[in-house]
């Protein structure tokens, strides 16, 4: 199994846009195979945080869907609306 | 649901130590009440950032987790084994 935490912090006034577009990409991610978990979570003390954590079968299904349509064409929207990069780790759980 | 991401660099040297130490904290921990889970991971890239990912099924879970006796005795013990702050960030599912 493959966890990635990908932590991102919005750009201010860009929250609800950021929420609006996670949701296809959310329901598109979830029917691929090899997808145990994909959630997005909002920090309790900080609503301008909003991380992705997801689990993945294999390192490969988590490479097929870098190369998936919905991917392609909603995480560079999203790109444009956090500060900075988004925080991303890929974990194996030990 | 209250998810937990507890990210750490472990100084040079100390990664086994500090793995050594984590498993009675994470065999202890699941036997808590509200614990849905609470894993350790390794980044795929970087061996010295191991995170807790973590599960709880309400704050007040988590919260008497700070209070449970092997978390006092263990987590200040790991906090010597790692570089900085820990990263932690407290989590609500969207």
């Amino acid at each position: 199994m493959v966890v990635v935490v990908a932590k991102n912090i919005i750009k201010p006034g860009k929250v609800e846009e950021f929420l609006r577009l996670t949701q296809e990409l959310i329901r598109e991610t979830r029917k691929e195979k090899g997808c145990i978990e994909y959630s997005l979570m909002r920090d309790s003390e900080r609503s301008d945080i909003l991380t992705f954590i997801e689990k993945w079968h294999t390192e490969g299904h988590l490479k097929d869907h870098f190369e998936a349509p919905h991917f392609k064409r909603i995480v560079p929207m999203l790109g444009d609306l956090t500060q900075g990069e988004t925080e991303i780790n890929i974990y194996e759980e030990l």
